[in-house]
């Protein structure tokens, strides 16, 4: 069986994963810039061949993951009722999940068939019957937890994630969705801090129970 | 003049810098094991003769810092009134100060003079009065807002702080106090990320306007 995860989720030095006002030409919102920085010189430095954490890392990721689950606020900066159902999420005609693709909404929609493989699912179902889904999908691969904050918080706390990588990047976001509020910190009871390591300018946790 | 800094101030991932339960074999509460395990390899590193941003780190805090405000539960696990007034802190009797370092509190006490220059004076006055007599003191080196969280919260909020060391050390505390509140972290909005570095396990964040 595959592990449920979390993966590459990153968050400033203050701890948001996300600042105000998202929009079509600020994904992440205010203050983000740099956020997702680290993955460049991931990319640069698995391409350049000499292996190391950036290269395993990107591999994990995107090798052993069957399927992901995502809030609708990660999906696209829509909001209330979808005008139109022509939005498909930030990643063009191919997506980089290549896997069963499930969108926590309270708007559902009929599913959409990308090419190279991504089928996004629109799911108002609890969030244990979502990973149930995504599970049978996975098979005995990972179930990524994608994000955005509000998602991965609800998983944290309903005790279902196995295992988190999350990197701290040198900015200051300041207003926003934050990921480790007081609650989601007191339930990692059962998380260890198994390694951390730089990957670019970020610096890299490994928790796991 | 010397600047107002906070220095060697140290959180965990989740972003607490003291757990629950401080007391007198537990100075920083529970689950703070490892939290200035930094420190050590700071030391070990700077012995070593071979320079870096551990020796830099280490001679800043020490050279540069001509008075100290700290707050009450910094200084000891006592609450409420003093019982009695011999508690004159974690340090023995040479503490690691050499100068005049105010203590915040809401039950003043008379100053003492400790061996090697350190002078406690209790305060209740309000935290620019204090930090007004502490610059007085320091002449032309840095007054050093040395912790915890309550009073780095207070001096961060009335936008009297220059300069934060912040860093993170890979440990969970999951309880206690936290710097980086939300409304702290809305009121750093006039603060850069300098730049960031490693010190044995953590990750040092520099933080300046
Ligand atoms: N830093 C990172 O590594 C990272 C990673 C991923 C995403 N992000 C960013 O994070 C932001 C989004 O995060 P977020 O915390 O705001 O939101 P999110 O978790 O992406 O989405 C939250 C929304 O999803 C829907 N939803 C969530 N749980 C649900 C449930 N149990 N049942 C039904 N619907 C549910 C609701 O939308 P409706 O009510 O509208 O349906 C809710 O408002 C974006 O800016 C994204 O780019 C950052
Ligand atoms: N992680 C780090 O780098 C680091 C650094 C320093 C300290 N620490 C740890 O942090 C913990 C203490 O931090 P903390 O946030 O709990 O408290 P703190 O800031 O050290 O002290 C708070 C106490 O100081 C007094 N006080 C604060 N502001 C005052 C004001 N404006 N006027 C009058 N009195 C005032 C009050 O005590 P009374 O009402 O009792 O007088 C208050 O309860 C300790 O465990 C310490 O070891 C960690």
């Amino acid at each position: 069986m595959g592990k449920v995860r979390v993966a590459n989720f990153t968050v400033s030095i203050d701890g948001f994963s996300s600042g105000l006002n998202q929009r079509m030409d600020e994904p992440f919102g205010d203050n983000t810039e740099g956020l997702h920085a680290w993955y460049e010189s991931a990319m640069v430095e698995r391409d350049s061949g000499r292996g190391g954490p950036e290269a395993d890392q990107l591999q994990r990721f995107h090798e052993q993951a069957g399927a992901t689950i995502m809030g609708r606020n990660m999906f696209g900066p829509h909001r209330g009722p979808w005008a139109d159902e022509s939005w498909t999420g930030w990643w063009g005609d191919n997506p980089p999940y290549h896997h069963d693709t499930f969108i926590l909404t309270h708007h559902e929609r009929p599913s959409v068939t990308m090419e190279g493989g991504t089928t996004f699912h629109f799911t108002s179902a609890p969030i244990d019957v979502v990973l149930d889904r995504a599970k049978e999908s996975a098979g005995d691969q990972d179930v990524i937890i994608g994000g955005g904050a509000s998602t991965v918080r609800q998983y944290l706390l309903a005790g279902l994630i196995d295992e988190l990588d999350l990197g701290v990047s040198p900015i200051l976001i300041r207003e926003g969705e934050r990921l480790l509020t007081d609650d989601v910190a007191a339930a990692l009871r059962e998380f260890q801090v198994v390694k951390s390591y730089p990957i670019g300018n970020a610096t890299f946790y490994n928790l796991s129970r």
